[in-house]
């Protein structure tokens, strides 16, 4: 049985960008495929399907695809490179997933041609040295020196794909500029960071007019896989792994349009349907955490199902409390010259770090609640959406008395922060001196950064371990034949603690070229 | 095919106190039971047996305990109430688990006989409100709600099985006087968990002249189960569960000596058998932060074998990157004087907070580095193998200098505390008033409080998700027919913010009976 059906893709300009198959609802009844489905098996659907259940096969590929974001349609297209046939089933009627939502930004770097072009001497090793640091305890070294080493073909291989970048450099700190494609889009140049490697831009995006570099980015990818024969089908929802009887993953169990159909897989299965953010049992079971931040950010299919499917087979998974918590203080970068205080009055992280990693510190050891104390030098007005104003007053003593901070606490706080500020320094952080100036003119503010309130994106992170291959790892150590994870399916080098703006794709393209690479050259 | 064989035990006075079943080598063998063994499959151990790969059974029983600690011993105990036979299977030649190594502490509330007789008021929504209030985040509320409102029953449960009970307080925040029995074992009296709920002391243990509370303990229950009928044998490894067609569990297969064997558990499948934390390759995956502690700690079979054979099924584990993070600041109390600074020379806890919740911030919220500071008038000197001197100065100023903390940092945290300190004040943590002197006397000391270097004993908490009944939930949600776990084998209400000694004892004895008794009762 062989799957045919090439990929039509369709392009609307609106927010759900990118159409899916105009005819996928009646996919595979269309397909040659035998029509009398099996009788649909009661059984509960945690339980994988057994092979042995399964009398024949509505339709087959060499490699299925779960999920039609960044991963899946790497995968999809480094499979065909091989000449196998992929299939990429998508539960929505869009294509593209959450990295269409985003900004597009790739993490690369050890010498890109855009580094070398616009001046930025970078390598492998100095690249490394950062991302071990900037991810800390959890840091997946092997994995780290993997993605570092692989960073310019990935640039090669996206620029070959149909993405464009301009060869332009932006210093802010969030690019808001329509023709710039690369800036520093992580700690590289905070404290103690740029200690631990020379400073280099990584974060790569198209140019767009408006932040949409992730449509940009999917729509050239889309573009490529259509070209190359992948071929795509959405609104299908994959249910179930098939199994034989000896732990392999040989297919999966599909409903389209209200029927369970079965898929045989002849090479592999390559889970690559996002992450957790939109399953609220799954988060306050997993990460309670993240739970309680005000914005869960993704596509809508974000519920797990990957990552369910795979620890059904008894696949491994980790770091399931981790999310990536954006607490965007800038832009304006004006903000950064006021102090970030936890409960206690006290400072507990350089207000210059890039937003994830002050997200971090905020979620996870600060217990979700910090302030933000500017005077009136300042020129920072944020949208109430993203934070209110929580006290303001003419003096640090009667503001940390309206916000309830312990006696004394704030107005010390300040003191050591002014002291040393008169001359640009910070010797707690080492704030950059850009951002640093006294806390001296009334009235002074405090907006509140309780996570609950304060405008604040989330996703997960955590999800099913692999190896460098992409093959998902079971619990007891050994590969699962014939299944594969990317993307937020998978754990990676994704943590909480966040490298920098452009991790997330950027390891979605390259553990799902590698789990489409591998799956097609395999021999069964 | 049944299963026979009474339990014999052996008491010794050496350190592995609980010898199991002297003939228990010949266990299997001796046992009725069709001696010629269906061929050993040679199937990747990760793959759970199934029933049609079975020819015959073994040997059976209606409930089959993997693991002679606390929630094993419980569990059998429970079951044999209802008169049906319960099989102990222990891997190593000594009954008792990580328990019996333990102080035999048992936190118990609600108004217990005991806090009665010495005259403390308690309640279960009172005991509900501090466990709530100092679990955090991850409390899980049902389960500690349950577990309150069942304290007063495993006191009962506890004394009716030979547990004995001295009518003597301690003051002392670790019971150091053979004659008592109830403390306060958590944070009790710690701000601001003082608040949440009227402080009582929950801490329950055996009197002993040498904090040898928990081989009291297990002794006790271990006695009480051989009375009761328990079938325990020991150096029997179980290496993988028997699944049905449907997912449910129906027994285990077992190596014993060196040959494998399927044991039959008619009614289901408790596991056990501990936590991972001498499994380093698991501790580094899922806890980096425990695995730089320095002194793991519990039974050598605390492997996660339970732990990954429930998730080889597609049981859903919980807070697997937690454990118990214990910094023994205390006895003596001395110590509490001083203050506890991070890296940046800041306080970040009440000194006088249970030494589970000092070191829960330390490992997991300060990278596992911090200092005591004390001055002269403290009488502290711990040994060597517990905290190491890292520098002793005559100013502040200079101790600040010596460890590298930033400039002005410890000395304003000082001046701070010490303005306060004069008046007997903490306004930062408000530690108890008992701890608080100004540091003011040459010469200044600190100790180091590295989690790599100080001694800090250190166990996992996270493990399977299970019910009230102490069933495993699938990480699809359903129940897995057949399959228990209990003790550290389970996650529970013990988490990394660790409520109070006595936590994972009692939460295994809880757990572990509710297991026994619902395996007795189910209809199968």
């Amino acid at each position: 049985m062989r799957f045919t059906l090439s990929m039509r893709m369709e392009f609307d300009g609106g927010d759900d960008l990118i159409s899916g198959n105009a005819t996928r609802r009646d996919f595979l009844r269309k397909m040659s495929v035998a029509a009398s489905a099996a009788a649909i098996t009661g059984a509960a659907s945690s339980q994988p399907l057994r092979q042995r259940e399964i009398k024949n096969w509505d339709a087959s590929a060499d490699v299925v695809i779960v999920g039609a974001g960044a991963a899946g349609i790497a995968a999809a297209i480094e499979a065909r490179r091989y000449r196998v046939k992929a299939l990429v089933l998508e539960k929505f009627d869009v294509a593209g997933g959450t990295s269409s939502l985003s900004g597009g930004v790739c993490y690369m770097g050890g010498g890109t041609p855009l580094q070398q072009a616009l001046g930025f001497a970078d390598s492998t090793e100095n690249m490394y040295n950062y991302m071990v640091a900037a991810a800390g305890i959890h840091a997946p070294r092997d994995r780290i020196q993997a993605y570092c080493e692989g960073s310019q073909e990935q640039f090669d291989w996206l620029v070959a794909n149909g993405v464009r970048y301009a060869q332009k450099f932006s210093a802010e700190k969030e690019v808001s500029r329509a023709d710039a494609s690369l800036y520093y889009s992580g700690c590289e140049k905070v404290f103690p960071y740029r200690d631990n490697a020379r400073p280099a831009p990584r974060g790569h995006l198209p140019p767009t007019d408006d932040l949409t570099g992730g449509r940009s980015l999917m729509r050239a990818l889309l573009t490529s896989a259509a070209n190359l024969g992948v071929a795509l089908t959405t609104n299908v929802s994959v249910e179930r792994l098939v199994q034989a009887g000896d732990g392999a993953v040989i297919g999966v169990e599909v409903i389209d349009n209200g029927e369970r159909r079965r898929i045989r897989a002849r090479n592999g299965v390559v889970l690559a349907a996002g992450g957790f953010i939109h399953n609220p049992s799954m988060l306050q079971r997993y990460a309670p955490e993240l739970n309680r931040c005000s914005a869960p950010w993704g596509r809508a299919g974000d519920l797990g199902m990957g990552i369910r499917m795979g620890m059904s087979v008894g696949a491994n998974a980790l770091r399931m409390n981790q999310g990536f918590v954006i607490l965007p203080l800038y832009p304006p970068e004006d903000a950064l010259k006021g102090i970030v205080v936890n409960l206690n009055g006290q400072r507990f992280v350089p207000e210059d770090a890039y937003y994830g990693l002050m997200g971090y510190e905020i979620a996870y050891r600060q217990d979700g609640r910090a302030f933000l104390i500017i005077d009136a030098t300042t020129d920072y007005a944020p949208q109430d959406y993203r934070f209110k104003l929580a006290a303001h007053a003419d003096s640090i003593a009667a503001l940390e008395a309206a916000l309830k901070l312990p006696t004394e606490s704030l107005q010390r706080t300040v003191d050591y922060y002014n002291r040393f500020a008169q001359a640009g320094q910070d010797p707690l952080y080492q704030k950059s001196p850009h951002y640093i100036a006294p806390l001296i003119k009334p009235p002074f503010k405090a907006y509140d950064l309780d996570l609950t309130r304060a405008f604040c994106p989330v996703v997960t992170v955590g999800g099913l371990h692999t190896n460098l291959n992409s093959q998902v790892i079971h619990v007891e150590g050994d590969i699962i034949p014939g299944l594969y994870a990317a993307g937020r399916t998978a754990a990676s080098t994704v943590l909480a603690r966040y490298i920098g703006s452009g991790m997330s794709i950027g390891e979605a393209l390259f553990a799902g070229r590698r789990a489409g690479a591998h799956a097609a050259q395999i021999k069964r």
